[in-house]
């Protein structure tokens, strides 16, 4: 597939009949379909098209993956690590770990670290320091990725999020608070699990082929 | 004067005789003239008024005070914290310490404590905590208020800077930033010390009144 | 909990099941549990999880109170008064209104007191200069602050309300509006009544621990 | 000319040569040219193209109006009151009422009611009440607008001023205000003082044509 | 009621029954109820509750006009033409046409005069020219009431509506086009039959009160 | 060059230097140069660099256009009208003509036919039917381009000018009322007249090479 | 019909019976009608009503074409291509397609040739030089229509579609970015097939009276 | 330094004296300093300051690194491709050039690959596959990182210029069509090379550091 990132099919705006023929024609391409912003209707629809494939249905992300059983999934010696600031950044973080997954980068997931209780992101500087890449969704104002990035040497990806309510809420807040950032990170649209996943995990792939050299 | 505050004369937008005129009125009725956003020009302006007045010109604050030598200031017991991120929030800042000694409140400064060196927010914990009202300036993301209301139980005033360039630069993304806060904030309009330090001494003459009863 | 505030759960976004566990687990840690934008399908998650709990639901303001029946109540030895220019107002400023008396502040409810009937307004002159604190809801053109502000030495939190339709609608106008206000205002975001409602909270702390001196 | 309107001449983008030929040309047309928004420059290349005309320059309006000497202006049996919040109205207020004078129809100017001091509102409510047609310039919140439209029942045209600095500064916050206005008013564009004086006189002329029914 | 319009009830954002409840007190108070945005079950809620007053139900205007048998309409000598685009303009143009029937005045309505048929504008240069007052509603574009004015001395309101889809839709162009117009126009908010009925009576009224003297 | 279309170099936002070593480069390779949005000292520049060259100056259009002596200009047998409505529209329009011009396209200018004084559209409605394609620039409402579109069958390209001030000004009025056109139109940005000249140029010489067929 | 363009009906923000009324009609004038934005709804009611009629219900395109059995069809010798990205872009290319179709034009379509696989653009190079006019769909980023008007000569009109999500969604990424583009290219609004198609309607009827000639 | 990353200081918004202070306070601190978005008068006085110190000042960038003579310079094995559209893109590309080289990585400058002139592109594809990140600026419609990333494997950082006039100018284009790519990138704020550089130097020393292992 192109640039080693799992092609993924976006269901959102397909229908689940439209998303099931794709996932079918993915898996006979490549052994494997990922599909991302999917309902249960779409999670059937794909599950009955694919009898013989193992199908796992990750219902907080959103995602299918569904592989032939003698699927060989790859193995990348990195590691990223995903950090939430709260539940709300629960789907698109979970969309991010599943792409890193399947392109078989480690993830370390850590959640609930938001900035209004901000001893809990001093409790894991450790963790925030050894890994490869850093992802940090954060909705609202934003300000995690700020933080942690004024922490740690690791690069950071920013992933803001669509909460929120009145104005600079559906994460405008967020992303313009995070391309602004007095620290340096760079950053994926609102929402994007999907592009951030992919992007830490092309970085992991640089990192893991360092290691390999 | 209205509601106890300084009646201050905006000195931007008009001409350095016309605040000239506006001054030499305030202090007939007052004793007292408070200028702001005034340029140099302004400033020789309203000396050359007033050439009986004690003339308090703060450069950085672009704030005029002209004073009569009989005037009797207010005095409250009350205190507020003004904290800033960097050297761009200087001037609202300086220009809402102005305000608030003009209403006779007491102000601790506090600078450059930015969010990208979160150790020199820790290390000030007991001054934030001990003043009455906080005024929390930032620019670019505007993160610090939220980090600051995250750390202590004194009532915050976001005052949003119009530094950064770029998308959300103008004071956009610290706006957005403060009012999605995720921990408890009021806010003003970018740049605008005048109503941060007017809105943080009104506070500060409750609190001193209740101190009194 | 964090700066004397009621920890408060936002249901909105969230499914009754999370809400309901949320809910449990405030209660274990402090006794009680406060819900915001609460739809009824949550209202009942709670209740039915929380079997021995006092259940406060105010259906307007959309929260609800769970207490254990041992539960004691903080008391502030202040007052806070909540204005409102119309019915579309009364949802947002009950919510502040809910989270002030569980702080424990003192409310004053002024309601209906639009700029389009001044009289009204100058009607209540000396209610809305007694109280410690104003909070002061208005959608449309959100000019019910800066009238009020006008009037009285009380410091004033203007709380915009997203109703109005077409251009500036969705509580635009309003919260530009009050942040551009020709008088003396600090602003919450639109529709934030728990922001408002806590900040107030923290203002009338304040003058009550001075009352206490 | 078009609809008994003055044929205004916009200097602004113009350069004084082509603004000069362009009131030569009206003068020659109609006996009279009116300039608006003109620097200093353009009344002086005005000037000196029509050496045979009176001049009339308003340097707050910033309108040039030239006259040949046996020019016959129109007369208008009506009146419109033309209000402003603060010094800043002046110029578009002046721009309207300079094209209402030259419609022919009486201007009553009330300068400085701004929403802050409501007492002065109050004090003219007689002339707002009497006149045929009310301009009620406002910038910052734009609230003066409502607040008069509530207190009367002559027709009221709401016109924005971009004063104001930060977010909603520009005039945006007073044209939003003035369209989302709880009380009825048509609005113009920021500063469009040509638009509002037009408009007006145009409505004046009606009532000017039924009075001589 | 206040300026003599008819105080009406905006039914969107309420429930049956809070309409109904205010349609009765309006009842009460002066013998008539009108009620706005009404959707067909608050036109059965309205109707149930004031079973003996004449209901007049517009589905197109989406107005309902309750009044007790002996209620005395006002009459207003004076004439508002109300001219539109296209079918999507009736609702809000039927909305400004009730409205003027409860104050009184005479309506002539203009419909489907669009401004890609300009033929069909010019047939009725007559009627566009009698009128005392226009409102002239337009979507997408918005450039009806700008041509309209370029060919009339009666003065024109003009109404922006929310048709059209992709960038500018939803009422945008137009606005922007009608407050951009290079002809005179005043205008109100997107979809604001209600203010554009109620502006124009306002003028009608002067109009009329000039024709008595 | 590519797509036949006369490679331009952009002044504005480069040094007189830097465009002059720029246009000397295209004269070496094509005969001629063609700069844009070129000041004063732009041209001046250009022609000491280009002493051998016939320097053709538009100051109105800013066009510089430098052509070897023995420079074959194309030929296309296809004519273009460009129409404006006022004379602030005559920059991008004059750059369009001149871009036609080097492509060898015929054009016919048709200025000041604005939509206030819809009595000159209709007086050339033959001269609009004959031409190939129409170029209709417009600013403020930017009606113009509705308009002629309404009463031709001639494609017509909307070229909308940033005219105007207050909101929607700076074109963006202008360009939304062209986009959401009631009478069909294609777009380019504002003050794009080098785009719009050269859309409508490939279009002029597919027709031509019909014509050739 | 006017322009020799299919008139047509917008379904959206109808009722099936106004549609089929307004299709009756349309019939009965010119012997076809065709409605876009259809929803089966309204493909039934335009069935119902005309049954007597050819009904070609497009279902991809939300299209419905009705003709008199009778009713002969324009032909007009020119083609143009349809170019989309993705299988977001086939209802507005499809719309477009349609529109060109009912006028006798050739159309060849040429699907999801995204820009994020070049190889594929580059294989039909030929077809894309060989058409009279090119329509390019994309959404997202809408790099498509730049990328391919740098590769031909074809005049390029670009067809923004309202995919995505988070900031710049909804198809202002794509219009923005086309409108900016560094190749030529002149664009219709977000999703206007019929916009698109009819304008390049236009231009293949020019070029092909030109064949004529 | 925080971060391995080289302090800069911004000196846009400083005047040459307060920038001169920090220069001499960062060579102290670590015997360098770099200096951002400086002017000639910024360069002048920096080196005033630092009379012992070499001096290198990037005119075409706007950065100046003034070094002591010791200074040991860090180096780090890897390599950061930058490309640019363009000579608007040079001075950010150059920027992050400059704050690359500073933290000791190697860097491959490609410019001017617009996507205008695919060819360029695709002629360098072996160079954009061999360096470790990429970063690729673009203004207008910014759809060269787009391009770039569908052809490689290696991670992208868009970094978005603020060329480009009218609708979209100024940068929002570029941005807003980089975060919605259909390729995978992630992106910095519109003309941050100092962001874009720091960013890829933490990737590339997490590279670098994994090469080492
Ligand atoms: N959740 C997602 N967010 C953004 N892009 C996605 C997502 N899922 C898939 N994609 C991208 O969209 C492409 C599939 O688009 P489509 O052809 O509409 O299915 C994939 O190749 C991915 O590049
Ligand atoms: N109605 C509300 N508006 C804004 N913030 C709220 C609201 N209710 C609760 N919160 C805040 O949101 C936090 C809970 O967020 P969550 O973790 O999503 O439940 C609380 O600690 C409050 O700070
Ligand atoms: N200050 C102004 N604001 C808005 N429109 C104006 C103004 N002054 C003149 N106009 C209008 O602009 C037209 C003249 O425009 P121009 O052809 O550019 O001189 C006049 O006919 C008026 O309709
Ligand atoms: N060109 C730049 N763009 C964005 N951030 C920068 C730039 N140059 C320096 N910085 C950042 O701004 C900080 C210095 O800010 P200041 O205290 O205002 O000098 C540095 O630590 C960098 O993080
Ligand atoms: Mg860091
Ligand atoms: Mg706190
Ligand atoms: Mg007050
Ligand atoms: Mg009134
Ligand atoms: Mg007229
Ligand atoms: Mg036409
Ligand atoms: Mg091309
Ligand atoms: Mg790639």
């Amino acid at each position: 597939s192109r640039r080693g990132l799992p092609e993924a099919i976006l269901a959102e705006g397909k229908t689940p009949d439209e998303t099931a023929t794709l996932a079918v024609a993915a898996v006979e391409t490549s052994g494997r379909a990922l599909v991302t912003r999917a309902s249960p209707a779409h999670a059937e629809a794909v599950a009955d098209a694919l009898p013989n494939c193992d199908i796992d249905r990750n219902a907080r992300a959103k995602t299918i993956v569904a592989c032939e059983s003698d699927y060989e999934a790859p193995d990348i010696d990195a590691t990223v690590g995903v950090v939430t600031g709260g539940t709300s950044d629960a789907e698109a973080a979970g969309e991010a770990a599943v792409v890193l997954e399947q392109m078989g980068v480690s993830v370390e997931l850590l959640e609930d670290v938001g900035v209004a209780h901000l001893g809990r992101v001093l409790d894991h500087l450790d963790l925030l320091r050894e890994v490869d890449v850093l992802i940090v969704a954060a909705g609202r104002e934003g300000a995690l990725p700020t933080v942690v990035a004024g922490l740690v040497d690791t690069p950071v990806i920013g992933l803001p999020i669509s909460t929120g309510y009145g104005h600079g809420g559906n994460g405008e807040a967020a992303l313009l608070g995070m391309i602004q950032s007095c620290t340096v990170l760079s950053v994926v649209n609102t929402d994007a699990g999907y592009i951030a996943g992919s992007q830490a995990g092309l970085i992991a792939r640089a990192v893991a082929a360092a290691r390999d050299e």
